[in-house]
């Protein structure tokens, strides 16, 4: 297919950010290999990503994981990621309006992955979820009561608008949303069980097309194999069960 | 130069997410309206605004403002609209690989801005300041201490190491990142003073490129104008000297 395997940067233990990225790659088929989930041994390891982030020669140097390198191109910001590789794993479809429509739904889909961030770590990331829980519990409960509702029935309404219908986020083809929106689910549904079943009972278009994704054969040798990472307590999506709260 | 005006769609009192397309408008002296700052007589003002947004016969609906119509199609999400306008309004070079850069650095920019906003709405955005006084405090702690200085030396290491010069973040240029980071540094400089112009010591690069910026006539003329809303207690950045505390 091509020349050489992609190399995804990111955090070896969990799911976070980059997993919108490995799905994409394993939802194609693309050869790819998560360096950070390497050994020393092999030049990999979290060593090799810190080494190519802090490298000064860099003259794009990524913010923050993941980032992508793709031959001497490194490209970081999930959503950018996602766009940069759509078209060559035809996860994107090729109307301009298509695509800005498509990086618009990811774009939203990022804006509701850190709010679900936010409700562990409303005060900030460098301090444990026990060193800040009432004020979770604050946030999980505007979260849960209002913002995550919200957000998914635009989804809904924008699936069951799609002129192409609903199997779909953006026209009759599967694209890197429709991808990223399986596993923000995925995501809610470990993270906010009640709240999210109770706001998806509204939206039957969204739970349709989870289900679509999670039987696309690869997506689901994938979520069966080793290279997924299970859900846990350092990631986005963790289960607390007392900020599900909706 | 084009066939009609973009209209814009954004809060009508606040700078907010919608003063980077503003910028970006103003800076390329494209025809544009502010469709909320006009009147209900006019048609336009708020309503205008939640009409096109809860317009049930529209497929793309945006999740919130800013959004942007352009003819019949309509664009959300600040950095989605940005990319989409930039090529037209000649703010993004041609290249596959600097628009992917510049957009990288824009969703950067995004992450800080959305952080910022934050620092004064941890708990959530339906109460009011006062209401989460204490969260605020630590929270800015955090955001003033850690991680205002990081993002800061982020783009300084960007402007330094651009191949083409530090006039500007991408190439030789002028792009709609450069427009974006000159808003954050006068964001955070009204918010936070003294913690950014500590910041600021160290990011002669970023300093020199705002100045750049704002010494562009359009640029220039736009600020001086009734246009340019001044920054209040309603935005995201806002001048509480309580969280100025790093």
């Amino acid at each position: 297919m091509r020349r050489m395997a992609y190399e995804l940067h990111y955090w070896p233990t969990i799911q976070g950010r980059g997993e919108f990225v490995r799905l994409a790659l394993e939802a194609a088929g693309a050869p790819y290999i998560d360096v950070a989930r390497g050994t020393e041994a092999q030049g990999r390891g979290v060593p090799a990503m810190r080494r190519l982030q802090q490298d000064r020669s860099q003259t794009q140097p990524p913010f923050a994981p993941p980032f992508l390198k793709d031959g001497d191109i490194v490209v970081g910001q999930t959503a950018v990621i996602l766009q940069y590789l759509a078209p060559e794993l035809k996860l994107v479809a090729r109307s301009e309006r298509a695509r800005v429509w498509t990086q618009q739904i990811q774009l939203t889909i990022a804006d509701m992955v850190t709010e679900a961030h936010d409700t562990h770590h409303p005060i900030g990331s460098d301090l444990y979820y026990e060193d800040q829980k009432p004020e979770a519990l604050r946030r999980a409960r505007w979260f849960c009561g209002t913002r995550l509702p919200l957000f998914l029935q635009w989804f809904e309404s924008i699936v069951q608008r799609n002129p192409a219908g609903p199997r779909h986020l953006v026209g009759g083809k599967l694209s890197y949303a429709d991808l990223s929106l399986f596993q923000l689910v995925q995501g809610l549904r470990h993270a906010f069980p009640e709240t999210t079943a109770r706001a998806l009972a509204k939206a039957p278009g969204v739970v349709q097309l989870h289900e679509r994704v999670a039987a696309l054969p690869k997506v689901k040798a994938y979520l069966q194999s080793e290279r997924r990472i299970p859900f846990n307590e350092q990631g986005i999506f963790r289960r607390y069960p007392e900020l599900d709260i909706g």
